[in-house]
């Protein structure tokens, strides 16, 4: 747990005590694949399938609120069984998003050889499709990718599927951990996408969960839903909702452990599955050739929807962001930022302290060790903490900077 | 007005036929004058002063509606008689922001002593400052540059006053012209600074507007609320809303001309201030090395409120304006930008047209030459025409685009 190479290395990730980390392996019952069917014209992987052999299994599964989402999201939403989910086909490359009906045409013949390949109905398998907007699917590769992944599904593929599912990732973003309850010792995988500084597109999100436990789609859907609102849901690359964003956790039952409702186990399962998508979604924020710093920062106040607003307006902020790129403890863009969430409020009682150095308080600069300070923000992982007139209500976000990396992939990539 | 130095630029403003375009001088009635107090290291001019000699001066303004107000936007709402500003002290290089009770003091200080050297009573001087937040303002520095200034006051120091109020802009900028009403020729001057996508700290505007017309602070109200709207609340630099934003129209009456209120001449003149604002919203969007290209987002669509924040999303959308930096016409990054704005409506019939060519037509991409788009969208002003559900609401946005230098100037730069 403390190697540098570890899969848990976030400081703000509070590892539980029964959670021991694995180099990889699939739970009992799913294998994995990743194959290259010729999306990607550098002929990197771009498919990837995904398929549990429990006929049991249970599943949960959250999308992108986006009115404009890609075709496979709105077939999921509308033809996927969402409680029993069996397998996943993901393609990367192209996001087959702004496709209209053709694109939906498409997502269904992905679905449907999907399934004739993993031996499922067709309502037991979610699709998911991650890369460019806006040009048709190249559906015939697909399809013969879709037959080559089949044979080469093994029960430790899920590197190659984290491969497949990639855009322009820079690492493969992966988790295996064995989670040891009272009723027994679980596995919990988890593969994800998300580009992150160097998104040429946006930064769509992809996870993927997987566990040998059993548990009822209801504990599915309550622990996905928990577990993502303290993960992907608190965290900022560019601000920029995709299109595309999926994530779904399965449940094979095969290791024969339940989870029950309300037990001690489903906590402890819980926070297992909460650090690994924390971790995960911190290394989303964190990817990217020149992302060099991720930011924490925690707003207390007395409104809920308030300390929420102000921390996404810190957060999605590109002076706040180049300020944290280049290590500049600029907290005039903090105070700004903060006054900007909150108009008609002037003057504001606001306090400010970065990396626990106190700059501001209640609206006016505190005198503070410029130096130590500066040098305070040079490190891997920032912390803005905001306090507000009132108490009783708190949130955090996590964010990436904004440098010249950024700009060049937007920028210079062409579609 | 078609030479490419003339103040006049943009295909998106329309310069109405009773306007002459003039090298410089103030309205009659008004002094300025910019001079060096030292506040910017580099020894730049740091101090401006504008002065109506007309009691009858009439006027009004607009500030930042954020909740960390500088010290000199709370000190002008409580202190100031709006509608009769005879003077206007001005300092850039500290935005007395984030200062708390020694800085409204220092602002009542800046305004003693302009209301002394301007024989004016201190109600009638308006204050601003733009620059670094959290650093307290220099005060001493700043009366002795008053004295300084008002020595120094000329007709035509318009365009020292204009260099002083500059932080990092990289040109001055303001406008003279003479417009022919009915009733006689009026001049109407304007200085404005606005860091645009260079600024580091964030992108202040402050904007000045002088005219010897004489009209009813009724009318001086009406006509800035209505060309304030249509131009400086019309642009998106970073989206960042500043501490300090102060917009002030004087009329002192001097040139015997009477604007009254719903006749031809009141409707001739707002054509005229608004074309001159308009001018100065899009030279703040363009301002700023390697900021190439100037983009105007024009939506359409049934309701007011989602036109608006849907051309907001579009215009501060990183991936936006970094694919406008590039040249590249990535239409996707449009669509994901309005599907993000109205969550819950998918799937959206959206329609995308760039520089005239249809992209997207009710959701779904529509086939088109790409390298004639590609070619269209290398010019310096870029228009996206985005078509939502519905008729009767139309809005538009003009922003900048996302470049190296913004990152450089606004990672490096170091309070």
């Amino acid at each position: 747990m403390t190697t540098t190479n570890a899969f848990f290395r976030s400081r703000w990730v509070e590892v539980p005590g029964n959670v021991s980390e694995l180099p990889g392996g699939l739970p009992r019952g799913f294998t994995a694949a990743g194959v290259a069917c010729g999306i990607k014209p550098s002929g990197n992987l771009d498919l990837g399938l995904l398929v549990s052999g429990a006929p049991a299994t249970t599943s949960a599964a959250r999308f992108t609120s986006s009115g404009t989402q890609a075709a496979p999201v709105l077939l999921c939403r509308e033809r996927v069984t969402l409680s029993g989910i069996r397998a996943v086909v993901v393609n990367s490359g192209n996001a087959n998003a702004a496709t209209g009906r053709p694109g939906y045409e498409n997502a269904a013949k992905m679905q449907g050889a999907a399934a004739l390949a993993s031996r499922c109905s067709e309502g037991e398998v979610a699709v998911a499709s991650t890369g460019v907007i806006g040009v048709p699917l190249p559906v015939s590769s697909v399809m013969t990718g879709i037959v080559r992944a089949t044979h080469a599904l093994r029960a430790d593929g899920e590197v190659e599927f984290a491969r497949a599912i990639r855009t322009t990732d820079s690492v493969d973003k992966h988790a295996c951990i064995d989670v040891a309850l009272e009723a027994g010792v679980v596995r919990l995988t988890a593969q994800a996408k998300g580009a992150g500084m160097i998104s040429p597109n946006f930064a769509t999100l992809l996870c993927f969960v997987q566990t040998d436990a059993a548990m009822s789609p209801e504990t599915c859907d309550l622990l996905l839903g928990v577990t993502v609102k303290r993960s992907f849901e608190r965290i900022s690359v560019d601000g920029q909702l995709s299109t595309s964003d999926t994530v779904i956790l399965q449940a094979s039952g095969t290791s024969g452990v339940q989870v029950e409702p309300e037990t001690e186990d489903e906590v402890r399962f819980g926070e297992a599955m909460d650090a690994v998508l924390r971790q995960l979604a911190l290394n989303i924020v964190r990817d990217g050739e020149g992302a060099r710093r991720v930011g924490r920062v925690i707003v207390r106040g007395g409104r809920e929807d308030v300390v929420h607003r102000v921390a996404r307006a810190v957060a999605d902020s590109p002076l706040v962001k180049t300020a944290l790129y280049g290590g500049d403890p600029n907290w005039g863009r903090i105070v700004q930022a903060v006054g900007m969430a909150m108009p008609g409020t002037a003057p504001l009682a606001v306090d400010v302290a970065i990396e626990g150095v106190e700059v501001c308080r209640r609206g006016q600069l505190v005198p503070h060790d410029a130096d130590a300070l500066r040098a305070a923000v040079t490190g891997e992982e920032i912390e803005y903490e905001i306090g507000l007139p009132g108490e009783g209500a708190e949130t955090e976000l996590y964010f990436s900077d904004l440098g010249h990396e950024y700009v060049t992939l937007n920028a210079e990539y062409t579609t």
